[in-house]
């Protein structure tokens, strides 16, 4: 069946030499793609494994072309049969030879970068905003995408020092939802917050300090929010608490260090999404 | 002041050779220690980083040793003056000669394991529980623990299926956590968990199935709870369902996977925990 329903598919090429230039933007991925964002980085978006290629394909990224070992491209046969780019076809070790590691999920595409979106797009559509300051790690910026696509946040707005959510450390860690999940870089922070109070969103501050509210106590599920998360050791910054209406907290024990900002970020948007609005309070 | 701190710690010892048979506790650690349960491995705990250490330190977990640079070291002068232990001084290089890889955190403690925990012992005190099943991964395995002591869970039960949580990995990742909130191995699965409804706990097992009681609806915050969770793959086993009382979900999303098994554990924790007896509702 595999190969019956592969007959049709993409344009299915068999590479068997490593240096193959028809791969090259395969190629050494641990180095040439590390900081995609920067001047020579090619800004390619890389998505690994069945499950995040399927969502990058179902997404608005382009995708310029798949590499992987046969089997693995067979799984994807019902998504690429229409799709006009090349499969390149490996075996495991010629693989590892293009990419420059072993890689066990088996399977690559790549894309182009979609057009970005503004920060004013997504305040216009949307209820429930995440808005980040100082995401740094890749891992949690990953997560962070992964959560709010799991738990109904319309959209992620990026403020000063996030990194770039397209890594591909980021793209693997979020499942490919940053590929899902409308984004949009402030370019002016913190005075782009204003789109948000302008927009009539409530914007909430998550913060340990003891005298923030109770998470379960700010109501949050009513109505339009923006939350704003900042990293786990600065915090965010006077500024941006300056733009909140609130400052929530999550209960924590004593003598705890505060949880890890996608967890802590998790509770959140239970709270203020469709765990809330959903009934039973 | 640092130095005059360190003038009554511990037994500080100079170490120089990579080879000194005195540090042989943390000799090669991502060999020795990669299977502490086993037979053959050492069975020691292992503290990585001041924060780590410090928790360690004020732990039930008997404390053989301390290895670090000078500067760590120092950092827990406090913790360590009245404490009749080496505190093994080297700098980076003979660190990372040692332990066989360099460890950026700079400092590390070795510890027996204190006795184990009966199960009964922690449903008799208990007001909160969480139960794992097929918690292989020891990343989750640390982050679950982390989770539960921020969010006020009184202690774990290991069912069938999960990992060591004194492995090094998941000691670091709960950021020594596992060192300081009880938990317990279920010896007899599922039949053990009688000690729970026997001791008047609810127990609600956690599941994305449709048919299950959305979290915020189940009124998990009154009274006694066990809440069971699975690992996020195959999810928990039909006899661990046969045992809850009832059967909650996170409202996620359409199209989109589980969440990461310690992210709906935080999410559940929250619920069930301060956060929600502490008023609001």
């Amino acid at each position: 069946m595999a190969n019956e329903k592969m007959n049709g598919v993409a344009r299915l090429i068999e590479v068997t030499a490593v240096e193959d230039r028809r791969v090259d933007d395969f190629r050494d991925l641990s180095t040439a793609d590390r900081r995609p964002d920067r001047p020579g980085g090619r800004g390619l978006v890389i998505a690994e494994g069945v499950v995040v290629v399927r969502r990058m394909l179902a997404s608005p990224y382009p995708v310029r072309a798949l590499l992987g070992v046969r089997r693995r491209i067979e799984e994807l046969a019902d998504e690429i049969v229409d799709l006009d780019v090349p499969a390149y076809i490996v075996d495991a070790e010629v693989m590892a030879g293009i990419v420059g590691f072993h890689l066990n999920r088996g399977v690559l595409a790549i894309a182009d970068r979609a057009p970005e979106v503004e920060p004013a797009q997504l305040t216009a559509t949307a209820r429930r905003l995440a808005v980040l300051e100082g995401i740094g790690d890749h891992e949690n910026l990953g997560s962070l995408f992964r959560n709010a696509a799991a738990l109904g946040i319309d959209g992620l707005l990026l403020g000063s020092g996030c990194s770039d959510p397209l890594y591909r450390r980021s793209v693997r860690v979020s499942m490919g939802h940053v590929l899902r999940v409308p984004f949009a870089r402030m370019h002016s922070w913190p005075a782009d917050l204003k789109l948000l109070s302008d927009g009539g969103f409530r914007i909430a501050a998550l913060s340990p300090q003891p005298s923030a509210v109770p998470l379960h106590a700010a109501e949050l599920h009513q109505g339009p929010v923006a939350l704003l998360l900042g990293s786990e050791g600065p915090g965010l910054t006077e500024q941006a608490f300056a733009a909140a209406d609130v400052t929530v907290r999550i209960p924590m024990a004593d003598g705890v260090d505060s949880l890890n900002v996608a967890t802590s970020a998790a509770i959140a948007f239970h709270a203020i999404g469709e765990g809330a609005v959903g009934g039973g309070r």
